[in-house]
């Protein structure tokens, strides 16, 4: 069934990916056509008058008379689209609607794009407040942080539906299964590793938070201004925070010095690793370059000091990506009918990722292809079964 | 090409209608199979980051590279639902999936229902001016008035696309292509004809004001209170507004003084109109008994003292329904690149749609079929011709 990754770059031309994109990748499907005056009377007027007023009748109908109860709105503001910064709601488009693709191809999931033109975290949250009826789930994404954290900590509680922000926990949920899935090929004990996490935004912060969750104590980040420590006196709450929970043994300075005998490099921010830096990691070392689309470091350079070595991207073989997470998240939360996820839904989402590797396991299949069709199945199975309903 | 009307009412039970929606009407399709590391690369990471860096630099050509700039979003606070009145946005959401589909069958248009939880017309345009990146055009749809006219003329001042509430104008264009087809077949000047509007509302306002622009000098509005006229203390704004170009006569009283002798009932309102009351309209009476789901009087009592009987259904001949119009004017709008619709657009609707009936006219045959396939694409083409761009 798993397929082979690929071990060499796929060639794709600029001009291939633009005409890819004319007119967007997304298009509206009728679930059964409209044309004989029978099939108008029922799906418009008269018919549609009768389900209208069953709903108005008891609200709980319109989970199984519209679309909208399973359907994921994929919500950005454009402020944090992938390495690319804030380019704003127009411009991040085209990642929400490959998104939303996505959760189609792989969870068979109807979800929408929806570009907001604010990024005032009272107004993005009173906007979905105020869309509620429009949809059954919300996919946070591209959202930069410290907003992130806010804006997701207040629709979980004004929605009473999941909500998640994909670029803190669906990364994690996938970069935990892949720790599982390195350490295990490398016979290694994933909680005794040293792990560097570059970038300390949405992403970074969310790994540290599942990767002590799963026992790893020894966790070092870094932000653009050096390694977070506890004497540092320019930090958010968020970093501040994670900061107290994390570099057990209080080093401070650079890249460097956080990489010098370190296991694993997780990087997540835009920045860029040395190749002589990583030579200084230690032996067996790991390394998940995971930035989109420019990864910190090549993964042929990589690949010269480092024992496992994975990208985010899907044209190198180990693609830790989201998409090994988030389609079957929702679709299990959305199964069991659950109005959270919960992290012990995430922590069972990322053991299930694992699991789909089985006996292929080896340095260069971490994790499960992402084109593998048993991967969202065995989520959304896991997530539904971790649910409190 | 045309297909014959059915003249008998399709039996359609409950159940099947019921059937019909379950899981709602809408899904989301992929242009293009994401099932090869290759499709991934191109229309996810890394590929889409290529297209996004290429907006972010020039906006323009998120119209090229989105779907969002053809794309009609169908809204709707669910405060005046077909007849059924003020039943909310859950219990609205069939009608816009219905809605949505019409835009896809019709016009070959994407389109997404939303459904909004706030009938504030502030919150509603905050809304949608938010909302801005993620669509091209806006379709509002059963708002009621008179919040309607407010929000629709705030909407058309704040977006840079086209916007129509299709309440009003999709019904003001269906009942002047009606009426122009139903004082043609019975050789009629149109201009000369008597006419009686039930329902002072977002459709009859609408229908008042584009039959006074055909020329039609005659026109009686009724509310619930009875007969709009210049003397009425109890007017808002706009009927107030439309009671001064109205009701020439200076009429006053209820149905029965403004149905004796008229020529022509335009019923846009829930109420009942009894036989007997039609008896007392004028020879070759017209009537246009459009409510939803429920017409105002059954076509075959109304047939009885009319030449010419029109509803609003699928299921009866003679269907004045907005779907003739809605598709074609927002396609054309879209193909035409025009910011507005305007009042020249929507007569030149009008005028195509009559123009399809063609040599099949006749007292059974005043607008095309709704599933003439030549209808929105005529209407496409003269909205687009029409359009100041």
């Amino acid at each position: 069934m798993a397929e082979k990754p690929e071990n060499t770059q796929v060639v794709i031309t600029d001009e291939q990916i633009f005409d890819a994109h004319v007119a967007g990748k997304l298009a509206i499907g009728l679930k059964s056509p409209l044309d004989t005056q029978r099939a108008l009377s029922i799906a418009y007027t008269p018919g549609v008058a009768q389900v209208s007023r069953a709903i108005a009748a008891d609200h709980t109908l319109a989970a199984r008379y519209t679309w909208a109860s399973r359907m994921v709105a994929v919500v950005s503001d454009g402020s944090a689209v992938l390495g690319l910064g804030d380019i704003g709601p127009a411009a991040a488009l085209p990642v929400m609607e490959g998104k939303s693709a996505l959760f189609k191809a792989f969870a068979d999931l109807d979800s929408i794009p929806i570009v907001l033109d604010t990024k005032d975290p009272d107004e993005i949250v009173e906007t979905l407040v105020r869309l509620r009826p429009t949809f059954g789930a919300v996919n946070l994404e591209d959202i930069s942080a410290p907003r992130c954290f806010e804006i997701e900590r207040r629709l979980i509680e004004a929605l009473d539906c999941p909500v998640m922000h994909d670029d803190q926990h669906g990364t994690a949920i996938v970069v935990l299964a892949a720790l599982i899935g390195a350490s295990t090929a490398l016979h290694r004990d994933m909680k005794a590793l040293r792990v560097v996490v570059s970038g300390a935004g949405a992403a970074g912060v969310a790994c540290a938070k599942i990767l002590l969750a799963a026992g790893v104590h020894d966790i070092t980040l870094l932000d653009s201004q050096g390694i977070l420590h506890r004497g540092r006196d320019n930090l958010n709450t968020y970093k501040a925070e994670i900061a107290e929970q994390t570099n057990p043994d209080g080093r401070s300075g650079g890249l460097a010095e956080a990489l010098k005998g370190a296991d694993v490099f997780l990087g997540l921010s835009a920045g860029v690793v040395p190749t002589d830096l990583v030579a200084t990691m230690a032996p067996e070392a790991v390394i998940f370059a995971l930035s989109n689309p420019d990864p910190e470091i090549h993964p042929d350079d990589a690949r010269k000091h480092a024992a496992v070595v994975a990208t985010g991207r899907s044209d190198f073989p180990n693609q830790i990506n989201n998409v090994l997470a988030f389609p079957g998240v929702f679709r299990g939360a959305l199964d069991a009918g659950a109005r959270r996820i919960t992290e012990k839904m995430k922590v069972a989402a990322a053991q299930a990722i694992f699991s789909v590797v089985g006996d292929d396991l080896s340095v260069d299949r971490i994790v499960p292809s992402v084109l593998d069709p048993r991967v969202a199945p065995a989520v959304a199975a896991a997530v539904a079964a971790a649910a409190d309903v």
